[in-house]
């Protein structure tokens, strides 16, 4: 069976009876700020109410974290909603592959006209292929960093792509929903403010570096103008009470965030370091929390089953375009889970 | 202003510096079950993990609720995320007006061609004008009870209706988030499965009768086939952990079903003979929990005006396609709620 997601963990603790570590989906090991669930509780016990149709505080508070204005904010039911609404834009998509499979999914289903194009060997963006190939009035979407390279665009590269775009008055979509993972090199946001963000969307949610991916919270940036025009497309009432709050208490977490961060930069360094010293694999070293690992005499489905034989979920990647059956994806997790899981690797690799 | 939709409490409260009492949106009075904010609350302490993406233990629940098979419910962010992803099936909608705005509005977005037919003064479906105009592989949308009238479909009426629909090959979709107010005549869920739930999309959510309108909790039910062909446009996790708990609850509290049934019976008939003994306006005795009002001398915003100085915020309808501007919708609310909306009525009619 094809992996099409992440983390269906109950599809796979069904299948083999016990508790699995999920490495198949890639959140922070943290665990989502606190006192968030204190919050929630004293918000219920005033009751809940239909939320503010126009989730003005919400957008006040995600303006405020991302240091643009509030009628640069648009919300969503996590970042793929909002790039469904973004696809109603334009009739054309150019899409690189490997990368999330909604991007080309959302595409088919709104009826896009789709043209795809690979990565290079190394992963990163085909730039001479890009220019070639990217028509006018058309989407050009990127993971960044993107899903399941966890590779980052430098930031030279993305202003070129970004000219490109806008050469061809297209629009430049970023998928940034893993962007809090990375080390801190520029911010899309601070970049694209300088434009006014004519002509870019910055997309990013709480899923994955908050984890909060049952709350369903996700945001964009764009300019004013396009922000009225999604409006119109987004379904009223899209984001539950529960994200709306969640959104005005996780972004003043500042403590967690740092924690956050350093953890993640600390374990995916510990983890890469470790994987790389094993043979027969060969990891990518990706910017998040998250790694791209080629199996180099083995097929996905073997260590699929191997790792959940010993407890472990991971992510088969023959699903992503352009990986074939060879590939896994690992999440970081916290240092224990992380140590099995090296541990796993150790006795796969030994005994096959 | 034109009031797209009920329910923005927060725009009316600023505007007149005032606590509102909201007869706009039209959701159960008792509000939610009890025993859920404890439900969440239990879970929350046991941690919010990502929830199951197949929705298994919610759509049970569901089943269980409907009487129908797992594999014949979807679910949703709202009810409107369903109608959304049904609107990909087909290339063409009719609809009655006056209807729920939504219909229309997403027809467009997602660019369909759209017959609109007026309903008959009595604001009941026009069966010959619907005979007439009613294309192959159409989709027809009808409210049931339909929203702002409130005129539930009587049984008879509703199978001529879908062996029209049937006959041209097309999708009969009933929008039944109000059924349960009303009085228990006969169920579509019971009706249909007869068919199989072949060319018929039933769809109900927890919103309105369940007093859930910042949880989005939307389900359908219909045939297996097309729940497959459904599930492949939702987007992955579209309903929020707080809403599949919410489902996994809800259903089963009968007494609070009970209640909400018996006070709604109650109040709407009470409310509905008070208004009936009131000269210049004319009531539309509706079967669920609003009513629609005919201002004969007196225009919509005139009214909005004079009750929101009075603390009340109602529905003004001039937003729905038929109604000109001398129509407003209230909600049914507990009794102390409707005397004050009585009283201010008194008052406003002999003023004015």
């Amino acid at each position: 069976m094809k992996m099409r997601h992440g983390g269906d963990i109950t599809t796979y603790s069904k299948l083999y009876q016990n508790e699995l570590i999920d490495f198949s989906s890639n959140i922070n090991p943290l665990g989502y700020p606190k006192g968030l669930k204190e919050f929630w509780k004293k918000h219920m016990n005033e009751g809940i109410k239909y939320p503010d149709i126009k989730y003005r505080k919400l957008k006040s508070h995600i303006a405020h974290y991302l240091h643009c204005n509030e009628d640069e904010v648009l919300v969503g039911n996590g970042a793929m909603e909002i790039l469904d609404a973004v696809y109603n834009l334009c009739q054309n998509v150019e899409i690189c592959y490997p990368s999330f499979g909604e991007y080309l999914d959302r595409a088919k289903i709104r009826k896009l006209n789709v043209t795809s194009i690979p990565l290079k060997d190394d992963l990163t963006v085909d730039m001479k292929l890009l220019d070639e190939t990217l028509q006018e009035n058309t989407i050009f979407i990127l993971g960044n960093p993107n899903n399941p390279t966890g590779y980052r665009l430098e930031k030279d590269k993305l202003l070129k792509i970004y000219q490109m775009v806008r050469e061809r008055e297209g629009l430049l979509v970023l998928d940034e929903v893993f962007f809090e993972f990375c080390d801190y090199d520029y911010d899309s946001i601070e970049l694209f403010r300088a434009y006014e963000f004519e002509r870019v969307v910055i997309i990013r949610a709480a899923t994955k570096y908050f984890a909060l991916p049952g709350v369903r919270l996700g945001y964009a940036c764009t300019n004013k103008r396009l922000i009225e025009e999604l409006n119109k497309i987004i379904l009223p009432w899209n984001v539950n009470i529960f994200a709306d709050l969640a959104g005005q208490y996780i972004f003043n977490q500042e403590v967690y965030m740092e924690d956050s961060k350093k953890w993640i930069r600390s374990e995916r360094e510990y983890v890469t370091t470790e994987l790389e010293k094993l043979p027969g694999i060969k990891v990518y070293p990706g910017d998040c929390n998250f790694l791209l690992i080629q199996l180099q005499n083995h097929l996905e489905e073997e260590v699929l089953t191997f790792f959940l034989e010993r407890g472990i979920l991971i992510r088969t990647c023959s699903s992503f375009q352009g990986l074939g059956n060879n590939h896994i994806r690992i999440a970081i997790k916290g240092r224990d889970d992380n140590n099995k899981l090296l541990e796993v690797f150790r006795e796969f690799l030994q005994e096959n």
